[in-house]
Formats: C-alpha cells, sequence, structure tokens
C-alpha cells in the first residue's frame, strides 16, 4: 500500500508518520511506500520500514498533483493548508492554497483516469462553522464560516462529497478540535494559550492566560488527530453514507477546568506558572468561538478521542516529555 | 445606474430585463444603461427606456469576466448557470461554469480594485440541500447537496457570503424555489410535468402527470422571482447580516392541490386535458426532493412570493396568455 502525505512538514503530518513508521501497516494492509510533501521538504522519520520519497512541491501550482499522483497511492491525506490567521491576512495565499490547491489536486485525481480511484482523507476544521451557535453544535450544523479559512475548508469539504459521490475517489472530510497540548515553541495564535498553559508550565516555564477561567472550548490531543486519520483511512466509508464530512470528537472544557487537570497531574507549584494578563482582544476573539459540539455521528462510527483532560495532559507527558514533568 | 445581467437570455433573465425596462429605474435609481451577456447573444426588450448593450460571452474563460467590468456595473445580477441535469451528466461542463466561471467572476471584480464594490446579486437553488430532509426545511439546514449542480451552487454561497464579509462586494445569494408555470414548450426535465399539466392544458393541450397526486413541491411564478431578484438588488444588506444566502418565498403544495386550483380558475374541460401515466423513474427522483420550507429569514426581510396556487396560475395567464384560457 501506497501513502501519499501532502502537508507532511507540519505537526500533525510528522505525527502521523511516526505513526505509521511505528504501525508499518494501515488498517490490515502493510504500507509498502510513502510520499511526503510540504512546501518545505519534509524530514521521513527515523527506522522507518518502509521507503519514503520526500519532496518540496507547492501542490496547488498546476501540473504539481499530477506528478504527485504519477504512480498512483492508494491513500492520500491532504493535510496541507494555510492556517487560519494567515488565510485571513493574506487573501491571495489562502484561497490559492487551501482552495485552488485542494481543486486542483481532486481535479488531478480525476484526470488519472476511471480505474483510480484512491482513499482520500482531509483535514478540514470547525472553522467552516460561524456564530451565532446553539450550545452543543450539531454535525450537521450549517456552515457559514466568519473567516477565509473556514469558507475554504467549507469548499473543500463540497468538493470531497461531490467527487466522492460521483466515484471519483472515496474522501473522508475530518473536522478537527483545536489540538491541545500542542508540541513546540509558543506560538502566538489567538488560539495558541489553550497549550500555553500546560506545556510551558510542564517544562519549568511561565505561561500566560489571557482569558477568564470561564472560557470554554474544544479539544482533543495530537495523538487522537493521528487516530482520526488513520481510522478515516481505514473505515468502511458505506457506514459514512452521502454526507462525508464529520465533526470529530474532543473533550469540551473551561480553562479553569484545564487549570484544576493539570493542578491533579503536575501540582500546584507547576500551576503557580500560569500568569493571568487579561487580553481584552483576545478575550472578544474567543469569545466568539465555538464552545462544545454533539460528535455522536464520528463517535458511532468510530472515531475515539480523551474523555478527560487529565488524559489529555499525560498524553502530552507521555509523548513529548518522555514521562517527565519539570 | 448600470446594470450587469450574466445569463440574459435565460427565463427568468428575460423576464428580469423585462420588468427593469419597465420599471426603468432599480429602487430610486433611473437605469441609465445595461449590459446583457448570455452563451448566446441576449435579446434587448422593445422599448426600453435605457441604452442595452447584449454580447454573447462565455464568462467563465479566463479574461473574459474583466472585460465585462470594464465599465464599473453598479449592480450585476450573475443567473448564468448550466442547469442541473446538464451539469450532472457533463461533470467538466457544470464545474466549469457554475463553478470556475463564478469564481473568476468574484476575482475580476476584486482585481478590479479597492474603490470598486458592486452589488451582487446571485441565483443560488434549494439544490444546495440534500435529503434527508425535515418536514420544513430552515433556511440554516446544512447544506449536503447530492447532485453536482447542489455542490457547485453551494460554493458559489460560501464564496459569496466571504467575499462580501471581506468587503470585496455586496451580495446577495437567493435560492430560488421551482418556478411554476415555467413558459415555453415543454421541457424533459424531471420537474418539467409541475409546469406542464398546468400551462399545456391552458393552452389547450393535453399535458402527461408522471407521479402521484400527493407530490408536494415547492414554488414561485417567474413574476415572484424577478421580484426576488428587484429586492436583493435594492435592500439594505446590513438588515441581513454575514448570512447572505436566503432561501426564497415560496408556496408548498401537492400536484392535487394544483389540479384543483387549475380547476377553480379554468374549469373541468382544462383539467380534463390532463393525462395520468405514471413513472415509476420521475417518481422515485421527485420522491427525494425537498417538499417545504420555512423562509421566515427572507419573508422578514420583505421577500413576497404568491399566497396561492390559484394566484400562481392567474399570474401566467397574465403575463403570458395576455388573460386568455384556450
Amino acid at each position: 500500500m501506497h501513502i501519499l502525505i501532502l502537508g507532511a512538514a507540519g505537526m500533525v503530518g510528522r505525527k502521523l508518520l511516526e505513526r505509521l513508521a511505528r504501525d508499518g501497516k494501515l488498517g490490515r494492509k502493510p504500507i509498502t511506500k510513502a510520499t511526503l510533501t510540504d512546501i518545505v521538504k519534509p524530514a521521513a522519520p527515523k527506522n522507518c520500514p518502509f521507503p519514503c520519497t520526500a519532496r518540496a512541491v507547492d501542490f496547488s501550482k498546476p501540473g504539481a498533483a499530477a506528478k504527485l499522483l504519477a504512480d498512483r497511492p492508494d491513500v492520500i491525506f491532504h493535510l496541507a493548508a494555510i492556517v487560519s490567521g494567515e488565510a485571513e491576512a493574506d487573501f491571495d495565499k489562502g484561497y490559492r492554497i487551501n482552495l485552488d490547491g485542494t481543486y486542483r489536486l481532486f481535479e488531478a485525481i480525476r484526470a488519472v483516469g476511471e480505474d483510480y480511484h484512491p482513499r482520500v482523507i482531509f483535514t478540514s476544521s470547525i472553522a467552516v462553522f460561524g456564530a451565532p451557535f446553539p450550545d452543543a453544535i450539531p454535525d450537521d450544523f450549517h456552515e457559514t464560516p466568519l473567516t477565509s479559512y473556514g469558507a475554504q475548508k467549507a469548499i473543500g469539504e463540497l468538493l470531497l462529497a461531490d467527487y466522492s459521490r460521483k466515484g471519483i475517489f472515496d474522501g473522508v472530510g475530518i473536522r478537527l478540535p483545536t489540538i491541545c497540548v500542542r508540541p513546540g515553541a509558543p506560538n502566538k495564535a489567538a488560539s495558541g494559550f489553550f497549550s500555553n498553559i500546560i506545556r510551558e508550565p510542564l517544562a519549568g516555564h511561565e505561561a500566560v492566560l489571557p482569558v477568564s477561567e470561564d472560557v470554554m472550548h474544544w479539544h482533543a490531543s495530537p495523538r487522537s488527530a493521528v487516530g482520526f486519520l488513520v481510522h478515516a483511512a481505514t473505515i468502511d466509508t458505506k457506514k459514512i453514507g452521502p454526507r462525508r464530512n464529520l465533526t470529530m470528537p474532543g473533550l469540551a472544557v473551561t480553562v479553569g477546568e484545564q487549570i484544576e487537570a493539570l493542578r491533579k497531574v503536575a501540582g500546584d507549584k507547576v500551576v503557580a506558572r500560569i500568569k493571568r494578563r487579561p487580553d481584552k482582544t483576545i478575550q472578544k476573539i474567543v469569545g466568539g468561538w465555538a464552545r462544545r459540539f454533539d460528535e455522536h455521528r464520528a463517535t458511532a462510527l468510530g472515531f475515539k478521542a480523551e474523555k478527560s483532560f487529565e488524559e489529555i495532559i499525560r498524553v502530552h507527558i507521555d509523548d513529548e516529555l518522555g514521562g517527565k514533568i519539570a
């Protein structure tokens, strides 16, 4: 089985590849080859049991996707995207990568021919939904995004469903929760603090909390995100039906609950590293975000996320800190 | 005020132009000029009080939309589309016109520059929704189309909302009901019988009814469709908010109710021209269609349709038959 990953240099792409390298297979089928691409050349994981070809490719350029499909990958993970803040600031770039790129990739699959119908996993986002929201947003809530990124992902979902309905490929779109705890350096995205207030204190550093403790949001660990991708790649899509895009399970917790979970797992000394510095701008942005989702459809289809925030913290300690707290 | 109509040779485009020529203005502003385009050269209406320039243009071709915008029309009616059946049969053509064409038009508006922000009216369709349906489909029902045409229109809606949110243009998307009574020759679309069973008997001809009388569907007259377009072109869009796409009002009636309305308006002799010839294929297609909508949002914004099917029939007799029944 040959795997193609677009966006393989990103955090989720790297973690997916580590998982595939560890498993050596996808479902019951051994992986014989992986092609990794991103705008920068992705790194192949160490001790990978199958050959990996890594390339720096802008898949949105005319003709680029066709080259990636030359040896007909069986499963395509399309994780490549310009993120929300950048797509909002750079209208051209967001549409070029997130819409034109996705559309060209799907068209390139169609151009391969009648007997090529790969599984395509598309990472969508809860940003396809726009306020005002009900308390728990159902899977079939109207997609009225309030960002260009959300609009581009919603369009990707429509294309994925229609190309799948026509039998051109066999697509599954998964709307990822906010990933927490995101590894790496603190970032300046408005959502960064959800991870910063856990990751930094656990590593012995201070972290800034810019919002009040009653802010609720929807989280899943990087390990769960990879689990969603693998499950989407192996599920019998007949069970999904024509509505190919699914809100993934997650955990709705308040910032206060995040902090109490951190206290249980790591103690008062670690929690004391969180510094409260209210920021009205961030509070306002985050105030318009979704709080929680009704994900019974994805859950019924076998997608699984963490059941408690302590579990999310422990995944981070296991996967990123070698089990140790500073 | 300069008006541009794309799709001006179609039935709705022609009727819109007749109305504008009769009014001589749009809202309170006199129309000084109209540019009419379609894939075939549209006809200008007789006795038109403003100059009309008609051109045969494939607006989906690179560069074509830019030419249409050269003298900066104030209001753009984007009615051009490959219809449902053809878009389903010809995947390339449907996507090229309905998606690429729309996207290129919107991008061409953006390319004109910072100080150009026309009103754009986009005709969407109830085909953006896909079964299974609730009894009355709300304005904010999830868009999971089951045809390529529906997917293309849903993508147009997302683009319209995002370009409007960014202030590039001032868009309103209107989801038209099935237009009834559609003038002209009987057509072979699966929905054709809804109009055929009224138009043909009124003109002294027989018509075939291929479905049972309990089939319910959602209708508005061509005159109402034009009214929606004019209202969308003149409404204060601040009242609409960011959700720029609206299900238009219509009338939910069963085929049986259509026939009884015809009897009231035109008598038993006319009704007797309807011949029942059940067609399982058409019955099955139509069985998956929407029956009725909750259109309170559009109604609250001042969009109006007929309140009875007799009214719809009388509009047809007035507008198409000079008030006479055969």
